[in-house]
């Protein structure tokens, strides 16, 4: 794990690990390097191998400066400040008391003058989405979506000594809780039946009873992380000498195989029924006098002849399921959900945000600087765009103007003429080699340079050097 | 096949059968003696294992009379003239000359100073849902649907000598086209493909040079019978020395074992995720670097562990399939697509239709002959009612408050109180036998009483005898 | 009065009278005799001088057969037995005792097994448009509503001995009691304040403590009236001795000067806005200073100045109020709320309905039959169709199209083409008159032909002599 | 006018203009001042009597720095380098080449990259809203709306050399073209007719044919003005040695005395038809006979006096006419669009942005400072807020939590309950004048200060000193 050495201040170690994240020059790679941080000294592969999906992790480092820099109550004070903070739609105010769980919410803006003072009077602040407010959970966040392959979101919770801000409850998302400020007591429960394991909807609250004993129960220190995977049951309070302040990293949520089932199976029994008269032939004529609840108890050998026929049409489903089809479908979710990525100078300067053309003593300037055939180009990340087909036309889906609000934006893509696939495709596979425009598998020249114009002027390539006149 | 014996008048004999037919005790045997006659001399049995779905059955008879009763031009007259019929909704106005088919529907209602008109000067004539206006078509129409256990519906068709009113096309329901009147030339051709086999969407309009050759080309004459499986294509035309009027009595639109599985799968995939836990757990965190449209073409063994799961999955799918609870939601479909029985009078006079509570001399008489623990009573059809479970409560679905109008009426139904189930089970397992109100499984008489009126007041079950006061 | 004579029977009399109606050659004096019977022996002029809108009418005859033959408790059981009535469509049961009102309609079909168990047990019954069954309700209304340039409408009561239906109320029509069989006691009060005195909306029920002393406290009989205009409180009930059957005939929904001003005044505005720069300059700046709720207190001359401005440009508005164009506006919506005239077998004969066009012997016969130059026609019914302008299109509305149950039809209109609309208005002013279809205002004799066809295939005019093939 | 003084630079003269306005006690005063500076030396009650909806206005300075700091194409540059700029949404790529006009915009965002090759090439720039990316276009419009008492817009053009970017046209709004910098050639032309002076829509595009000859043909410098009232047509272009770069300030958008009367007159007629039984009294029975369009050439007194009637009930409309609370609902709308205020540095210490509770060294400090009985308070400015019932409850609406981007938000409202109201006018009526929460009209202490505390809370009020512990 990196050590913020002796006397360093924590924030100038995520700092320069982000900072030194900017060198590396795979984004990929970037992005298990900081998740590797966040779970250090755990190792990646024994994490996704005992943890991940199956049991709770507790990490405690004696280290109270490890994240910090990532957020702290002085931002949650200056947002409050400088953005315009809705309660109800950025920010919760909460209480737990005497088993009564309440949200006191006022209408308008969250000001410090109000927000305070439902802190002093014991209540729980939940900051809903940070990452749009704090650049560095934006970044983090950003990074770590491409390690996940599934939208990597955040909530920030301020608690007040010796308070409670919310009921035992689970999740459906996989949860780091991480402890930035202060500490917490955690008590958290197996999940309570076989049913409720790996769940796909967030449980209701529960009552003290309802939840049997806890198999873990810890207190959190600052630069401590507990994991867990949703299903299981936890509650957390403040010790009555300390506040606490963590950020909760999710990720995962309706991510499932039977998530991806729900795309496969209409587009099976559509193409089955197209392609197979098997599906088309009729059902028997007196099908209604053996089959249906009504006639559930008859036992009818015609019964068993139906059911079986039933199950062989639903085996033969299986030669019919567009698998790859189906995950683009959830990758257009996924490209859809994602942040933005946040971009390093290095990566806005070489690329469309950075380009010189600018407005100077009274004229345009640098205009004319644009891609030639020489020019190397790249995705700018590993994650910033996908190519899909729906049957008909293809589409590149991107990242790169979405919103740091949440579907804030409609889903943005630009349709590949067939001509092009095979460019953009030899693009998406060379990262993160740079290639040359003139390299790019289109008929002409003409048709390269104005394919990279196009990827360019959306933010979806960067170009090795800065673009120049010369 | 019935005769109209010596001298005798066609109508006559449908006539005779339709009272015959009132005189068998259970309604699926009805059922099955009425499609017999529209069969005859073909057995039930070789008809549904060589022709139905397979291939074109031609019947001739040299009987013109065989079908007299069903329909006639006279009483399509009668109907202009006495029924609001609206053109685009009730009739259809079209011709097909030199390859051009086209429809000549005005706004407003279809009269005889206008319809006639338009059959002078050479347009064909389409009447839409002759069942709402012709008893017999009704009676015929309601009594056959409860062979195909599918909705059976009607058009009839009234054409000119020497003109065609249609293009060739091919239709997605199973039709049995009865000539009535006149002739009509006829040619049918195979489906041009395997996926045009057995289709579930009617074709386009095609060209004369899109068919092919003809697999049969035949006169059908008045009392002849042409059956024709969806996907056949076929067109009509009349010779110049005869107009034709046929029926085509048809079936089993969307009745196919794909149809039943979109009612099946997505409620096998509902409850997999919520039993099953493979069902629940995540997505590998790196699949979308190697499965999905753009790495199709990619040698990667995890892909074929991807898809092998996946296949698994859909494997275990089969033993979550809810085959009785689809076939329930299939059911309640076709009853709120079936017609209302057309009661006889012996029905009627049965059942609350007849039921003798009346204004007579200026008070109401007869309001006290109700329901008592000795009267027997049956389903006053076998599928006039059925039970469904939609998971949470149990709805006895019924017909008898459709309209003969499709779909005029929102779907019928009672909920049945969890201690009446048995009993409305008991009557439907007994049918046709005729039960005692008391030997209904309730917990009280007066449960059982009260459960009986409730039938009765809607039509579903009738008595022995008539209710009398005694 | 019309009398039934010596040993005459009641219904005879309706009878005739609405035959010796048919042979009235203008509708408009059919519409003011059958009025004339319904009110006599009062005068038509007196009526609408002293009573109408103004006071209730109490007219007693002793003639318990005055108005036989409209409806009857022995046609209520015919409508039971032989439409498809439905409670809460077609049938409200009804109950109030002891000062509460119930409704207890079950859902479905209302059959005589049902219904006259509701009524034996003391629940009122009310049809609520009886037209829709009863020709001669039909008959009458339809001819009414030429009377009253209003929709008739009609509802049955039907009230068993010692009960009462309904609760004190008062209506938002005025409502002509016409007492059928039977004998009912009401009780009339006054409006309680100015502002209900003809209300617009019909009252909620009224507690007997709410509604004062009554100002006319008489038993109906049999061939008795009772006219109430809206806006007069009113409950009846049964006495232990009779039951009661009554039609409330009822006009003048919504069609006060206010409810025309609700059409004049946005088009007056709309229209001054675009023609007079006076309304289109702009608020005074600092009106939001002086002007609103919170600046009413003020003492302020430009409150004055700026009140005396907009009272100006009010009274500018009468210059621009369209007031033909919405009178229009309110015809539109009365030709749809009409029911469709009842024709008189002759009406039917030289109409489009009784057109010799029909199928005899397998042919069309006698469709030469059409529209000459020297065909005489006129309008139907003076008031079966009208011209009204939008402003773009000229459009002929219509009522024979419309159903006798209210606005299930759309409003009927057929354009008419410019160079048509002085033969269409020709037509409508020549009423009662025949003209010959050469006489028409048109160009061309081809178009004066088409024409007359168009409105006769509609139903709006008929023809002198039915059509020939001479 | 206020000077730049010697080799004083533009920027520094608004800027000081603007600090200055900070001082001036009341905001209705600020706003003249302000709008004095714009049509300077111009007096405003000479502007408003001579010109305003009267005719254009120009200005010519010889000072190209007078309007120094409002925008500039610098401040463009860093904007689309900054801020979310959405072709579209917030920039118009537009040409207009031989007299056809067309707009050019890709989808996405706007960069410097794509927008400076767009200008290069020719094309005109016209940015959307420029008061949600500049702080000082929202500030100048943020206090001229008060003036106004209309909504103030604005927008920037930005044309290359030698260009046009827009047909000639007129507007639905009253516009101030002040030029900033280069220098552009301008022809206005009158309105082409009476009923297109002061028009409530903006025209089409204009063909040179149609427009006759200008009646002003002026080149603007920076520094000038040119007032247009809506109405007069208008075209620029850039002569061949300069671009232009200037902003349209806008008012007056729908904001006449007719459009008040469509708030009015419903309201009007509404309460007449309440209170007024000559508005409920029926339409004559037989008004359909001798009024609408079909009997417009009619010669009837009846007619005379039907339309007497009508204009009698439109006069009598006037003293119905609820003048105060339409005004009420003008008022809510122009709140609704209100550009929320930009609030100096005092103004923000003063009120609840500047309140001093906040997070320090691990704990909320400062948050007991709150309103006491002798705190003064006073409306942050004139127009923040109104108070304006709409017939049941009172709100007070307000503009403070309004969005610089039209209508991001909801109209914002408290309600005010009724023991308040008297106490939210009080502090309506007093500003400027700072009082203490003690003095307002309350019941109660408590109430005074819970009262103070909602409107310090919502930013609507201010401190006469910022709020401290003592």
């Amino acid at each position: 794990c990196p050590s913020n050495g002796t006397g360093g201040v924590g924030a100038e170690v995520l700092h320069a690990l982000l900072t030194d994240l900017t060198k590396v020059n795979n984004s990929r790679e970037r992005a298990s390097r900081l998740f590797q941080w966040l779970i250090c000294p755990n190792q990646d592969k024994t994490f996704f191998r005992d943890c991940w999906e199956k049991k709770p992790l507790l990490i405690r480092r004696q280290n109270p400066d490890y994240y910090q820099g990532l957020f702290s109550t002085a931002e949650f004070d200056r947002i409050l400040r400088t953005d315009d903070v809705q309660y109800g739609v950025n920010l919760d105010v909460t209480s737990y008391t005497n088993g009564k769980r309440e949200t006191h919410n006022p209408p308008g803006r969250a000001l410090p003058y109000t927000v305070w003072d439902f802190y002093e009077s014991g209540c729980s602040l939940r900051m809903l989405n940070p990452q749009a407010f704090s650049s560095t959970v934006w970044n983090v966040l950003s990074i770590l979506q491409e390690k996940f392959g599934s939208m990597a979101g955040a909530n920030v919770y301020l608690t007040p000594a010796g308070t409670q801000g919310f009921a035992p409850h689970y999740d459906d998302i996989e949860a780091f809780i991480v402890q930035l400020e202060g500490k917490k007591h955690w008590r958290v429960y197996n999940p309570r039946s076989k049913d409720e394991a790996l769940p796909l909807v967030p449980s209701p609250n529960f009552s003290q009873a309802e939840i049997g004993k806890p198999i873990l129960d810890v207190v959190l220190e600052a630069g401590d992380l507990l994991y867990l995977p949703r299903g299981f049951i936890h509650q957390g309070d403040c010790l009555p000498d300390a506040h606490s302040l963590h950020i909760t990293i999710s990720s995962f949520q309706r991510n499932s195989w039977g998530d991806l089932l729900l795309k496969v199976m209409p587009a099976a029994l559509e193409m089955a029924m197209e392609e197979d008269v098997e599906f088309r032939k009729g059902l028997p004529i007196d099908y209604l006098t053996f089959m249906g609840v009504q006639n559930s108890d008859k036992e009818d050998p015609r019964r068993d002849t139906f059911v079986s026929h039933v199950e062989g049409l639903i085996k033969k489903l299986m030669s019919y399921a567009p698998v790859d089809a189906a995950v683009d479908q959830k990758a257009r979710e996924f490209l859809h959900d994602c942040l933005p990525p946040a971009l390093s100078e290095e990566e806005k300067s070489s690329s469309v945000y950075g380009a010189s053309a600018r407005w100077e003593d009274g004229e345009a300037v640098d205009v004319a600087v644009r891609m030639k055939g020489q020019t190397k180009i790249r995705l700018i990340r590993a994650g910033v765009a996908r190519l899909c087909s729906d049957g008909e036309a293809v589409h590149l889906y991107y990242t790169t103007e979405n919103s740091r609000v949440y579907h804030k934006e409609e889903p943005k893509s630009i349709e590949i003429k067939a001509e092009h696939t095979d460019a953009v495709e030899f693009l998406i596979h060379n990262y993160p080699k740079f290639v040359a425009v003139a390299s790019l598998p289109c008929d002409s020249a003409e048709d390269k340079v104005s394919l990279a114009e196009l990827l360019f002027e959306k933010g979806i390539i960067h170009t090795s050097e800065p673009l120049t006149t010369k």
